[in-house]
């Protein structure tokens, strides 16, 4: 029945989540007031606001049991078989027996993701001005030795030692935990939850641990064996660039890395200005040991990463205001060997409370949450999940995943990094390129300096022509006495001291401390980094957008939205007669003129057959040209998800179509325009 | 003076080119007519029509030479600057030493890329319903050593015995060649020429050839010595994909073989309708062994390429009227190896007399004449080159080259090849897949057939568990007697026969020569394939728009469309007065709204100076927010090369600038409806 709702549950559940998220938004609220009151000493008002925070936690926790029994169950049969039939996604190289890891993307997922890369660039990139580079996929060894990633980038590794098939051994752990809890349903909740948390930090285990929690968890090789110990495999492809065969490259393992090295070119094009952002968009390779779940573990695929630039005395955002109030769903580190519970938190109160770091971390977190809704992403299945302290690098300020629930669980795709300047540094010294910008002072400061006096002859004799970069190196640290404080410490107390890697003596150097008017001061920026894995956001956008029709399981739909749906509009004839054909194509041609995909189906297949088809390749809209159209001109417009239709003139078509993909126009809106139409399509 | 037109010279120039062109499309008539005359045997008739094709003729010639001689000097040393100055362009890894052949796009290029390939998809995907698919670069030896790149993608090396420098054969002997005629001015015209011809085939020269062209070229090496003899190096980047460290993987040449792979689904996916094409954007790699000319010339590169799947008995083309009448500048073989000229010949014309192979072949060139035109190359600076016998595969019915010339010469920018059933015929036979499309036979006929009987137990003795393989291929080949006589008569004659690698005795098959009634005839699809260097197109993109202003050499120019512009708009403050600055961002923020990206520029340079700044990056138009505009809300529009100005309310900045850009309004109707403005604006 066209005018019935046909997917009444999930708009039903939508509104459960709005009550659910606005019950969130008053506890956060409440949350702050409360907060506020214990600062402030309120006494009774307090006890007070506490017991409305537990009420409104009580309703919230009532409201997400609901939401989620009342979730549809997932029919992997029928997802796995339209995403191979359509072609969204196909095995690589199948008729010669395919390689792991390797898929491609056929016609309808090409066309997705060409409309979520071109919004990314325009949510991201050009709406911010980020100064966007392709740089190379071939990359020279020095540059993957500087950032670290020949030495670390890589998966602990374990064979068999009967077939040598290699394992990954942190997954070899998380799969035994995963059946151990669901062998033993009689578990306690407590030694569940010791298990859970040996299992959330699998990949942050050293090879001496992991061996000892396999033997522990009685991992077995498939030949029976104990595996053999772990040991790091480096995920780089590796080749070699030139004929001669003696330069060693990479594929790179993100896309990073060119925007690094061209930062002083980028700085100079910003016109020296900072805070600023570079983007790429483009591929990464990672040579993954046990390649699987489908998409989520590939080996080659397509990122989409921005180092935004910055002060790191001054990690504020100009824009922050404009996404302050923006509720993310957080799940701290504490949270997670805690309560095991996210919390819906403002990015302002995030910030405030210093659960995220620093407002532009916040900031980018927020927009990459805005992004995900912009291309119907399901935001109940969204959460950002901070970086335990042992998965973060050293140098990493904090960490945010964004992750997608999908069948698979929830998987990191988006991550949001403080890498603080470790890249610039690292890059800047192997190449001895200095890699700062200048941020003025005004009114101009007093800062405490070291005032040098260089034995050029000592360093001379000892440093030969290195000496210059010596030198340079103390002159840098003496710049600001708190950098130099340690070196003039070690050279009192010891008589030497270590510079970039140089053993400095006493003879070579004397110094006073003094102070300095400054008009500008140099330091090397920050990089905040979202990176987005573009492949996994793909794939668990699929996921988000199939649904099978209450009212017969055979039919399966994809409710894109009609900004990033593959083709905008079906176009079916109702008979085929030349008369029908005719205008069928002359819609057609209209809709292609104005960049509207089109997809014309004059199969003689009934029409309810052709309209499942197109819902299956999640096409929003279907004009179908029938008798009345000869008669009077007008044609009906079906949506897809509702099944409604409405009767309008033909030419009409294209402009409101238009319209809605440009965000000018809505279904709702159109359909006030012109009658509704009763008709049974068969969905 | 902002009434003059800066770039009349170049007007003039595009006047006598339109006229050129005139004269080429009645040459081309005018010889359609005589060979008619000839045909009819019309007598007197000739002689007259004869005269009157000579004398267009000398005219044409008359113009082309002027055209030439008035062609604007193309300055290097002012483009290579602003190349890399706007980082258009840049070498990748500079800071650690850079890679020879690896280049990045910066932030204009990137954007100028990004707008091309949305152009070529909706050109040429989105326009004809092409499938685009998106295959891994990571490919599998099997795949590679199937399509023949394994063995036989290669250039011919030659080392300097002494440094072991890697250097390109045929690319000695083509400098050597230029350097001698350079040396040599008085050398007679029918010398150079002997020479030149022998240039042009230098990479179509055996190993052994080519080892005493160099002698006798007198080609030596760096260090005195003669070349090492000459050998074939493999241009694939070789790796190894999984961990175990067995799997040869190559990273692909070509994006084709992704297409071809999938062949089987993508004729399932189109409901086995043919002809159908396929097409896919993205990365080849190729290990060039000494990479030079810039960007014309690299190790890794965007192509776009499309496999057109026809049936080889039937390559004409639903859509060719569309085009038939359009004229391509064509460079025959025979002109290449006898006149040397050119021919401005109709699509139709071309393909009427043979010169062009079939439909389809020039349906695409003169799609991809449009392209260029539409993407802003100089029409002028493009011809389609044919491959000579020699540079073609044996399998190749015909290629045509599209190359554009820019101060590096004429570089082949895209191919336009008929591969035949290449293709998909070696992927079939090694996959034992059947490649095949089916065509109606409406109504049916009869054919010759070979009716088999097999000698099973003959042939499992022989085959034992590949029996299944040879009795299919026997079976298939009976399908058709002109495919099974060879083999009868070898079997009859030889007592012997090769069946796909087998060979077949008489005792394991008999046969008798009959006939069938069929509905329908199973054939392996011939490809038709255009093939597009991105990375070229995009650097003689940059060539094509680059000028100096004549007024003032300093000014350089990047004459982008509008619809390709890196930057569609600048917006500029005359004063920094807060309410300026506060409609600056007003307009600055609308025009991003609707997707038009922009460019403030609010530093204190003298206006004229940032009209400059624009101009190099090409962006088209300039809106200045100036005194008057506080007053009535007007403000002044400057298009990019006539310098130009009108002014107009300020909300209909936006409005118009997306109109222009979306095709639906020019700067010559615009500039009807306002006011001009007489300014200085420095340009």
């Amino acid at each position: 029945m066209a005018e019935e709702t046909k997917d009444g549950p999930l708009e039903d559940m939508s509104a459960l989540q709005d009550q659910l998220d606005e019950l969130n938004a008053q506890i956060t609220k409440q949350g702050s007031h409360v907060r506020q009151l214990k600062k402030d000493g309120a006494g009774d008002a307090i006890t007070e606001a506490v017991a409305k925070l537990q009420e409104l936690k009580v309703k919230s926790a009532e409201l997400s049991e609901k939401l989620e029994s009342d979730a549809p169950k997932f029919n992997r049969k029928s997802f796995d078989d339209l995403v191979l039939r359509k072609m969204f996604v196909v095995p690589s190289f199948e008729i010669h027996g395919g390689v792991k890891g390797l898929y491609d993307l056929g016609p309808p997922a090409c066309a997705l993701k060409a409309a979520m890369i071109d919004l990314w660039r325009k949510h991201f990139v050009l709406a911010e001005n980020m100064l966007e580079m392709e740089c190379t996929c071939l990359t020279p060894h020095a540059v993957l030795k500087t950032s670290g990633h020949v030495d670390r980038f890589t998966d602990l590794m374990v064979k068999d030692p009967e077939s040598d098939e290699c394992f990954r051994a942190d997954k070899l752990l998380e799969d035994a935990i995963d059946n151990l809890i669901e062998e033993n349903p009689t578990m306690s909740t407590e030694e569940k939850d010791k298990h859970l948390k040996v299992q959330i930090q699998a990949d942050a285990f050293s090879p001496e641990e992991l061996d000892k929690l396999l033997l522990e968890y009685n991992c077995k090789a498939p030949s029976g064996q104990n595996y053999s110990p772990s040991y790091p495999f480096n995920l780089m492809f590796k080749t070699s660039i030139g004929p001669e065969g003696t330069a060693v490259g990479y594929l790179r393992p993100e896309t990073a890395q060119g925007l690094f090295v061209n930062f002083r070119r980028l700085l100079d094009l910003n016109a020296n200005k900072m805070p600023f952002a570079a983007a790429q968009i483009g591929l990464g390779f990672r040579n993954e040991i046990a390649p699987r779940s489908g998409l989520l573990r590939v080996r080659e695929f397509c990122m989409g990463e921005i180092e935004h630039f910055v002060n790191p005395k001054d990690k504020s955002h100009p824009n922050f205001s404009s996404i302050a109030d923006k509720g993310l769903v957080l799940f701290g580190r504490d949270d997670q060997l805690g309560s095991g519970k996210t919390k819906l938190v403002s990015a302002g109160e995030a910030v405030k409370t210093g659960l995220i770091n620093n407002e532009t971390l916040a900031y980018f977190m927020a927009r990459t949450q805005l992004y995900m809704e912009k291309i119907g992403m399901d935001p109940k299945r969204l959460r950002f999940r901070q970086h335990l302290k042992t998965e973060m690098a050293h140098y990493a300020a904090d960490c945010w995943d964004l992750e997608i629930q999908s069948s698979y669980g929830w998987v990191e795709c988006v991550g949001h990094a403080d890498r603080a300047c470790y890249d610039l540094d690292v890059h800047g010294k192997a190449t001895k390129t200095p890699m700062v910008a200048t941020t003025r002072v005004d009114p101009p400061q007093e800062i405490e300096i070291a005032k040098l006096t260089l034995d050029r002859k000592a360093l001379g004799k000892t440093f030969k022509k290195e000496q210059r970069v010596v030198s340079s190196a103390l002159e840098a640290l003496a710049e600001d006495w708190s950098t130099f404080e340690p070196i003039a410490t070690a050279l009192e107390k010891e008589g030497k001291a270590m510079v970039d890697g140089f053993e400095v003596t006493k003879d070579m150097v004397t110094w006073a401390k003094t102070s300095k008017r400054v008009h500008e001061i140099k330091f090397t920026p920050s990089v905040i980094e979202p990176s987005f894995g573009m492949g996994r956001i793909l794939y668990s956008l699929l996921e988000h957008s199939f649904y099978q029709r209450e009212a017969d399981e055979q039919r399966c739909v994809m409710r894109f939205t009609p900004q990033v749906a593959p083709s905008k509009c079906a176009v079916l004839p109702i008979s085929s007669s030349a008369e029908t054909n005719a205008v069928v194509d002359q819609i057609a041609a209209e809709l292609m003129e104005s960049d509207l995909s089109t997809r014309v189906d004059k199969s003689s297949a009934a029409l309810g057959r052709r309209y499942a088809r197109s819902d299956e390749l999640g096409v929003p809209f279907a004009v179908t040209v029938d008798f009345q159209t000869l008669a009077d001109e007008t044609v009906t417009l079906r949506e897809r998800d509702s099944t409604r239709q409405v009767r309008l003139p033909k030419a009409e078509v294209t402009p409101s179509i238009f319209a809605i993909i440009h965000n000018r126009l809505t279904w709702e809106k159109l359909t006030a325009r012109y009658p509704m139409v009763t008709v049974e399509d068969g969905a």
